[in-house]
């Protein structure tokens, strides 16, 4: 045990995303004193997710030079749905077998010995650029994660907007009635267009269909079975016309629906992140920013449009924020040598 | 003057619509005593519209058994940018001659004698749903007004979301990028499929490109220059196609932009008014509701879809909400016999 870590309120952030788990150490200024990664697990179930995050975040903490038990508490940012409350995960679909629901709270706190939240991944990222990132400076904003999916999440009072638990859904704005089939299922979806796991789909039929790209070599010369965001930008830096046409028209599809959520929430700032945002960085923020320009109903002051301030590490200083600060055993102990 | 009227806090409300203007008197329950409606001037300008009000409201008092002069205040919900705090409405552009700003409030309160408050004609309905009508058992909901064009407004944790002020364009949700052009220059939003005033356009367009339609028959003979929402319904009693075409193409457009709504915010229920929503009623709202449906991201507990509870008053009903309930010279009176 590290007396000096409960001393300093060391907590842990887990960020679990479809191809990566991402862990990070932090103070209680934010600032991260250590991290690690694994990709996630893409066979086996819950629990071996679980085991995976613990290992993760076991690094973590040795990477900042603690013990994961002397951190106060662990925040989870997760896909699925969420029971906070119960400390559940159900159907994160993104996750080997886990279609059902899971105990991932209790899990991971009988595996690490801490205090574990839960909090929906894109929520939690949002509430990270809001009170650390690019959002600092609002009321109100729509963070837009562009990655295997399209998340989005809303800030309106400088809270976040839940609906009945599950707004956000950005990804699956209509665009184009009758359009492309999304992974949703749905038609004409954002997702259906912007979304890499969607954009995948599209090239390889393409492809297949004898179209040129080079997307499938580079994806290959470098050993991964899936378009990561790396290889989409290595394809646009070849030249790849297939490429850019389908990015081409993702940035288009983006702006229409972000334009469309503003027209409706007239949102002081858009925040793009996600795996294909962050990787594109600001000359893309720039390109969506003029895709929406056309479909503002007001035009003359459009809402400022930022890339997410803290890039890739977003999911997890999110997640670090959720933390319980307050183990409950030293609850009791302060409870006992109090009045109360 | 009638100081009884004083005594039971009567006020006015008008609702200033492109096609009518409409006017009650209500008590302090909300209960209508009186009410009067005129055509809006088609010609002249914004003083002429003043003049109309100030004539309809004071027909409505008479309605009511009271003189005008003798209302605590009247409540205006009007189209344009309003500005409540200086009493101005700027660019109102359905109506005669009103492209710049004009001190509305200012120009009533001198015709009429009595406390005037503006504010925007969607809002008021809105929040009159809200208050007093089909939106009374929610604390989230979507406003949706199909008529001339297609008016949104939000409601959050039981209070307007007006963003930077101007929230609640589901009117211009892309549905089609790319597609039909809108009234309001752009291309695709939903009221470029659904509005009145856009629907007439094509169904014009196409009966001069020589497709059958009784439409503008049914126009002529009732003495109209444009499609109003009896005409429409006329159309589709009479089994006409091409109407039944076009209202077909914008109930589907509606469900779209209306899902995509509520996949952003997940609000518990909708809220179908407007000249179109209220002369169609039930079976529409149905309609609607079912076009929803395959675009709902979260789709096993769609939100509730109700008619407008208050039918074509909710316009007039909202602004009587709005108007001011204290007159300030008796505001100065209350003052001086009090210790302040």
């Amino acid at each position: 045990m590290s007396p000096s870590a409960r001393t300093l309120r060391l907590r842990g952030g887990i960020d679990l995303g479809g191809t990566k788990i991402e862990a990070i150490v932090v103070d209680s200024r934010h600032k991260v004193l250590g991290s690690a990664r694994v990709p996630t697990p893409t066979s086996g179930g819950p629990p071996d997710v679980a085991t995976a995050m613990s290992g993760v975040m076991t690094e973590a903490a040795v990477a900042a030079g603690v013990e994961v038990s002397a951190l106060v508490g662990v925040g989870v940012g997760s896909p699925g749905e969420i029971d906070a409350k119960a400390g559940t995960v159900t159907g994160a679909g993104n996750l080997p077998g886990w279609t059902g629901k899971f105990e991932l709270g209790e899990k991971l706190e009988e595996l690490l010995g801490v205090p574990v939240a839960l909090g929906n991944d894109v929520e939690v990222a949002t509430n990270a650029e809001l009170k650390l990132g690019a959002g600092k400076p609002y009321q109100s904003l729509i963070g837009v994660f562009w990655g295997t999916g399209i998340g989005g999440g809303v800030i309106l009072d400088h809270k976040p907007w839940l609906g009945r638990g599950d707004a956000g859904e950005i990804g699956h704005t209509v665009v184009r009635q009758g359009g492309r089939r999304c992974t949703c299922g749905r038609r004409g979806c954002v997702e259906a267009y912007a979304g890499r796991a969607a954009m995948e789909i599209h090239a390889r039929k393409l492809h297949e269909a004898g179209r040129h790209t080079a997307l499938f070599e580079i994806m290959h010369e470098r050993g991964r079975d899936r378009l990561t965001s790396g290889i989409w930008q290595r394809a646009l830096e070849a030249n790849d016309q297939l490429a850019h046409k389908l990015i081409d028209t993702a940035v288009k599809v983006l702006g229409a629906g972000i334009a469309s959520a503003v027209n409706l929430l007239d949102v002081e700032a858009v925040i793009i992140g996600g795996g294909l945002g962050v990787r594109f960085g600001e000359p893309y923020v720039e390109r969506i920013s003029a895709a929406m320009r056309p479909h503002l109903f007001v035009d003359d002051r459009p809402p400022r449009v930022h890339l997410a301030g803290l890039g890739d590490l977003g999911g997890a200083l999110g997640a670090a924020l959720i933390a319980p600060t307050r183990r409950p055993a030293a609850k009791v102990a302060v409870a006992t040598a109090t009045t109360e």
